[in-house]
């Protein structure tokens, strides 16, 4: 199979077409980044929200360190704590009982590691470092972020379908699940098991919302949510007081507590949303989560569009469900595509030739003729990357 | 020799009619917690700068992770990377030629851990973790952020004083130190030692600024410069191209960066500073740190006059030095008094006596004659503070 350029590609006119209509500010022949899930497909929403989003923040405001001093987690704000468990009720993906405890985290790459830490200690010195495990294909940045510290606390045991240790171990479960936007559950299944669930993508734009998240932990981030990596801010939804202590802990010591600005603006557009989520009438405009399927769907469909027509990769499939706070069936459509390259092609290295970074499967402790590529980027670049994508086109076809 | 309280302290009479001058919100029996240093007492003067430092974020603005992606540290904002380098050429207090790389962090905690990972990284399995080390007394929280994921990488060896092994090792000197103010320089002195160089207090409210610190590692804070706790900003300025980079790697890892909201109000405050400091003429206000020198000479005078009457206490004395940012000859007044207690008492549990909660000798790796009390809190908790050290009376006056 050769693959080269088909300039000509009948394939892709409806693309470019559309990509034509997007005044663009892209070079045509600059290098389209897809490798990190930056959530910039959400502004122009954001920017038409004008200032009902807007925060203000005089010089004197939120200088102490403390922002709840009686709370358990007592560097979370209470206006951010509400906005949370105010959304998850309205968009029913998680259960937010009184007795929950919410912490918040620099990220929730921040709360993953303060996982870790209170599932794993203290420790007795001479008992072998915890296990963490998860199902290939995996975050990428799961290893590397168990790992560079050498801690004697836990250490990554690599694919939970192959993990056979007996003993204490933590097994990562992302659902949906980044890269590859299956939905999961625990694979390991032996004895000594807790569970971490990362639910950064369970939300209606991605996947159809079918039951309350109830899990020990659960971790959520602002970034997939809504949109703001920038702001940096996670949060974790756990039912142990002296786990939630632990995390409490973690995060005090590496970085006492959390930017009390970006948590200020993180409420106020978790409260917009929520509060436009549970409104009605028939003048009722598109929710956020509407108005994100809807963006989210149209690129899933032209991506199959493009993905069919070259006949070069594949891409996974998913069931269509039943999505409780749209009311309806609706079909999955994840932040991420996870393309398969026929032919045992390394996926990564086909797409570079066309000047389009992704993240290849060996980072997700799988093979090369997979990558992941983020479905997130601006319009601009989504539809040059359809473009260039529609232009790949097998010998063989 | 017997302490107890004396109502009528006489020594206390110009303490008490000056706490009582200023309304206060705080019930006169209750705890005042002096331990952390929560540097409240900026705010009444960031109050009175009105709309000068306000911050206004629209929804969609700061959403990507990335701030400046040329950039070594990609996830600085360059209005921030400015702003720090035109304050510390206004203030003189560190040397910030273009070679130098600013690395922004989630407070000096989290770059504390960051030059951690970049000093002892990458490092065969076989190898010694690298020894950590401070002079006592230090800041108590080096030893926790160093042991407390039991790291492979480095570990807590205590007393710089004391340290005699030999091969590399890193010693953190805080100058002016925390706790007891001092001006220090690296004690250890061995082959194979690295140095970082925590300035967190040279800042002239606190110390005459006497040379531009040209170190190789240097860390400061938001949090004591200005009084900002609550925004978690850090910076470190760097000599080396790889410890810069492999910092970097260490808050991609941690944090996949730090907030953007608060680096964009950092920015704002350090540059409106900066300009206050440049500016000159006749009608020219008191700047920032005259007003926070002129305050904290004040407190410390108060402070130094009811240790010199009760007689149960000792402070210790700084030099006078010529400060090259205000022009003349100045005390210093240090973020935190270290107070001793006289006749081996125990320093902590007296104050605790008289609802004054401070943090021990022994976190900071002495003994529990000192203890550590913050300085920076609010006018009504520091007369309250003042008010009730005065009716510490030993039996021996």
């Amino acid at each position: 199979m050769v693959v080269g350029i088909d300039k000509a590609a009948s394939a892709a006119d409806s693309v470019v077409s559309s990509a034509k209509k997007t005044p663009t500010a892209i070079p045509s022949d600059s290098v389209i980044n897809l490798a990190r899930g930056d959530p910039t497909m959400y502004q122009p929403y954001w920017r038409r929200m004008g200032d009902k989003c807007t925060v203000v923040i005089p010089g004197h405001d939120l200088m102490s360190y403390f922002s709840d001093p009686g709370n358990l987690c007592w560097f979370l704000m209470p206006e951010l704590d509400d906005a949370i468990r105010r959304l998850h009720r309205v968009v029913g993906n998680a259960v937010v009982d009184d007795d929950r405890y919410v912490i918040v985290g620099t990220g929730s790459t921040q709360l993953f590691q303060a996982v870790l830490f209170a599932l794993s200690s203290p420790q007795n010195p001479d008992t072998e470092p915890l296990s963490v495990v998860a199902a290939a294909p995996f975050y990428s940045s799961y290893p590397e972020e168990t790992e560079f510290l050498r801690s004697g606390l836990y250490k990554w045991a690599g694919d939970a379908y192959s993990f056979d240790k007996d003993g204490a171990y933590v097994e990562v479960i992302t659902s949906p699940n980044n890269p590859d936007g299956t939905i999961r559950e625990a694979v390991a299944n032996r004895e000594g098991g807790k569970l971490i669930h990362d639910l950064a993508y369970y939300w209606p734009q991605y996947t159809p919302i079918t039951s309350k998240a109830d899990y020990d932990i659960m971790l959520f981030t602002f970034s997939k949510a809504t949109g703001h990596a920038g702001s940096r801010i996670g949060w974790a939804i756990v039912k142990d007081k002296q786990m939630a202590a632990k995390m409490v802990k973690y995060i005090e010591l590496s970085s006492i507590g959390v930017s009390k600005e970006a948590q200020l603006r993180a409420a106020k557009i978790l409260e917009v949303i929520a509060v436009d989520c549970a409104s009605s009438g028939p003048d009722k405009e598109e929710n956020f989560f509407e108005h994100g399927h809807r963006l989210m769907s149209d690129r899933w469909e032209k991506l199959r569009e493009v993905v069919k027509r070259n006949g070069v990769f594949s891409l996974p499939k998913y069931p269509r469900d039943f999505c409780n706070f749209k009311g309806k069936d609706t079909d999955s459509s994840p932040a991420f595509a996870w393309l398969k390259a026929k032919d045992g092609l390394n996926c990564d290295n086909l797409l570079r030739e066309f000047k389009i970074i992704t993240r290849g499967g060996p980072n997700f402790g799988v093979d090369s003729e997979y990558t992941r590529v983020s479905m997130l980027s601006l319009d601009e670049e989504f539809n040059l990357f359809l473009e260039r994508l529609a232009e790949i086109k097998g010998a063989t076809n």
